[in-house]
Parts: structure tokens; C-alpha cells; sequence
């Protein structure tokens, strides 16, 4: 907790990206980046916001944090946004039938430090001012963040939502800067990396499921078709929570083509 | 963590008193109480606010939170509002030249969990929304709580200054009084499976596994046949880390089945 380096610009760059998914008031979006400003998050991007984007209002509601809505980035899908994002934690404040761990806020911060130290990128959803995120939206994630609130009285706002996670990240990194990062505790899952891959991204991630869908659709497993939705997502939950390394992807992208192809040899990479 | 009563009541009257020292707006007021609700504090008390009490714009902002608000209770002066209190705490956004300890939230909440669990009362002072509190004022106070906030961008608000206090009170009572949030103290990896699903058997997974190796060797996916050992070994460790269920494992053998079996409808079931 001494004698470390304090600098800022390390400790900008270390945080978690901010993702809020069809925000409707520009407002809501400015008061998500003050929040963000107050504990040194910089990094914001918006999934298809209802008002479009540039929104006035956001920069407005943002006031000093205006430099973080000049920043962010606007995608027309979720898949997008998190494309290049390693781990990706979802907000909650629902107890939801989906088969991921739970977190508190301290916990998902405490383990995006480990991979933000070992060099991942790592993201938090946030979910409509009025419904939050859809299931089928939660399924990209690796974990759900929910906040222990009273289960009396519930109703935080999205910028209340982002604070808090702000503020955890600030926590837990009181005292230390980011020079430091990456002296931080080994994580436990090392191990269970094959080798010396990187994780996968969830570009590739989605890659593969897109891929596995197209040859299951093909063959009539999706029959009848409204089980399609439900089972989809529950593939992308399994498939997210294996945790796979880059070259496990191109693995298993491998083993969908040689399986869908038929006798003989079939082309093993997913490329 | 463990042995405590969880009553709810036993929570809600145990959390510190919530002083607010001449706020300004009622509809500040009213977030501040909407603060306290999302975390279970119950007990406010105001020190001469500026427009009179009892404030109908405070209890308009409270929304579902106004339960608070019809408790809370008026003062003239700061030493009236913390006189039957035994331990008090002051939020500063700024260093001051005064000889008191300097607290994190989380280290003077965990003093009043020590505090309060010895039948004492404890309080946090809250200054006003432009100005905060006067060092006079501050002089009562037996310590300090700064918020760790961005140096360039410090500007939180009372409710958010409350809502952090709340949920550092939650946060640290998380496992007492929230049945749910016990859940939480499972580790990552083991997760927090929400389905009914019961996990899959080594037995079922190995099933799936060797189902898999079947249609792999048939077309050919081991050429050249040195590779098989490495490949089997990454493939176990990988669907291992999955963390399947019954269900899901069954899934997965509908899928290979499926792929493997060419066109048209093919059996789903593993079995």
C-alpha cells in the first residue's frame, strides 16, 4: 500500500470498458460518464442508443466528464461491443435461469484486476434505464455482476450501477497504481490454460457459435424452429463459460467442420 | 460471517444514522433517502434545512423510499442531532488540518460494525450539497470517511456520497442478513449454477467424450495419429472445464450426433 508508483495516465488505461446496452435518455448516458469520471474509468462504449449517437444531452449531463462521451463508442450490436473484450461481466437485478457464476461487484472487480494484470481486456454490460438486459444478451457474458441491494427496495439507476462498479474498481486499487499490476497475485485458472495461449476473444468466441449454429441449422436440429432461441442460448452460455484460449477455439471450429463435412479429411483450422 | 441472526429487523435497525447537516434541495433530501432504502438504512436525521420540515418535494423524490423520510426527524443544531450517539463520522471531500483519523468507507464501517455489535450507536455526518461540512462542524465527528475518488474529477453528489456509505454497510454484511448474497463466497470456478440441473457425472461426460473421439476417428480428424494423445488430453481438459450439467452433456451428444449424422433429422438424445 506504500511507496508505489501513483501515476494516472497507467491507472486510466487499467479499467474495466463501460458498456451500456440501448440506453434511451441521453441523460442517463451523461450521468453513466460522470460516474465513470469519479473513479477514473475512461473507456465507454453504447450499443445502439435509442436518441442515436453523438447525443448533446450526454455531453451536457456529462459536464466535466465530457471527455469520456467524446470517447465513446457507438456499435450497432452488442456482438460488436464486445468483440475485442477477453471477459465480459453482465449487471444484473434479476436472479436469471442461466447457468453462470454470480458475483458480487467486489468479486468481478477482484478477477478482472488478475486478467487486466495478465494483459485481457475486460468489460461490464448494463442493461435499459427501464428492463435491463435481455437473456439472450446476458448469455455473452462470462459472469453476473448483481449488486447486493435491499431486497426491499431495489431500484438503482444505470448511473448509480456504473458508480458503484466504479467505485469498487477505485477500492480495490486504493493505494496501488497500475505500475503495479501486474505483480498482482497469479490467478488460480492459470493452470488450466493449455500451454501459453491467450484467451479467446468473443469475436472468436461468437465466431465459433455462429458457425456450429449454421451447420446444426443445416441439419434439422433447430427443428421445431421455436426451439431455436432457447437452445442458442444456452449453447453460447456453455460455450462462454468454458473459458477457451484461442487455440481451443480454432480446436473445436476444427472438430464442427470435420464433423459437418463427412468421411475423409476435412479442413481442421476455423479459419 | 456465520452464527449471526439474519432477521431482517435486526438489520435495518442496526446500520448507522444518517445525518444530513443543512441540505439544501428537497429532492436531495428525498435521494438521499432512496440511497439509504437501496441499502437497508432506515434511520435519517437533518439538521436545520434550509427549507423547514417537514419538505413535501423530499418525500416526492423519496418515490418507494418515503418511509424513510415520514421517520426521519428534524434538529437545530448538529450537537442536538448526535446527542444520544456514541461514535460519529464525518464524509470530507478534502484533507483537513485537523489531528482525527482519516477513513476509508469500508474501514469506518467495519468500526461500526464493531461498534454497533457491542450495543453502541453510531452516525455519518453528511455536509451540505455546495459547501460540505465547516471544520467546527467537523470537529465533532470521532473520525473521517474520504471516498477514494479521481483527483481530476471529484465531484460526487449527496445521494451518491450516501448511496456509497449503504452500500459499504451492505457490502460488509454481505452473508448476514441477505440470504442470497451467502452464495456468493463460492469461488469462480466453481460457480453459482442457477437451473435445478444437477452437475454431470464423470461418467456422462466421459460418454460424451468418447462419442465425440468415435466420430472424429471415423473421419479422420486424428491423421496423423501421433497427434491423438495430445489432441484427446486438450479435448477432456477443455470439456471438463465446462462444468456441464446433465442436461447439457446430453445436449452436446444431440450435437455431435447431429453433425456426424449428414442430413435430415438426427436422434437428439445421447441415450
Amino acid at each position: 500500500m506504500s511507496g508505489t508508483d501513483k501515476t494516472k495516465a497507467g491507472h486510466d488505461l487499467a479499467g474495466p470498458v463501460v458498456i451500456l446496452v440501448e440506453p434511451q435518455l441521453g441523460e442517463n448516458i451523461g450521468m453513466a460518464a460522470r460516474a465513470m469520471g469519479n473513479f477514473a474509468l475512461t473507456r465507454m462504449r453504447i450499443v445502439n442508443p435509442r436518441d442515436g449517437w453523438p447525443n448533446e444531452k450526454a455531453r451536457i449531463a456529462a459536464s466535466g466528464a465530457n471527455y469520456i462521451i467524446d470517447d465513446a463508442r457507438a456499435f450497432g450490436t452488442l456482438d460488436e461491443s464486445i468483440s475485442d473484450l477477453n471477459w465480459v461481466a453482465a449487471t444484473t437485478a434479476r436472479q436469471r435461469d442461466l447457468r453462470k457464476p454470480v458475483l458480487t461487484p467486489e468479486q468481478a472487480i477482484a478477477e478482472m484486476r488478475t486478467r487486466i494484470g495478465r494483459g485481457e481486456r475486460c468489460g461490464v454490460l448494463f442493461g435499459r434505464e427501464r428492463n435491463g438486459l435481455e437473456t439472450g444478451e446476458v448469455a455473452h457474458a462470462d459472469v453476473l455482476i448483481m449488486i447486493p441491494v435491499n431486497s426491499r427496495f431495489a431500484s438503482l439507476n444505470l448511473a448509480q450501477a456504473v458508480l458503484l462498479t466504479g467505485y469498487e474498481w477505485m477500492r480495490g486499487d486504493a493505494g496501488r497504481s497500475l505500475g503495479r499490476v501486474t505483480t498482482y497475485e497469479k490467478p488460480l485458472e492459470e493452470g488450466l490454460y493449455m500451454g501459453r495461449d491467450r484467451p479467446a476473444t468473443k469475436e472468436e468466441l461468437i465466431g465459433l457459435f455462429e458457425h456450429l449454429e449454421r451447420e446444426l441449422e443445416e441439419k434439422g436440429f433447430f427443428n421445431p424452429a421455436h426451439r431455436k432461441t432457447v437452445v442458442s442460448q444456452n449453447l453460447r452460455t456453455l460455450l462462454t463459460r468454458m473459458n477457451a484460449t484461442e487455440q481451443e477455439v480454432r480446436t473445436l471450429r476444427g472438430i464442427v467442420a470435420t464433423l459437418a463435412q463427412g468421411k475423409g479429411r476435412a479442413r481442421r483450422g476455423g479459419e
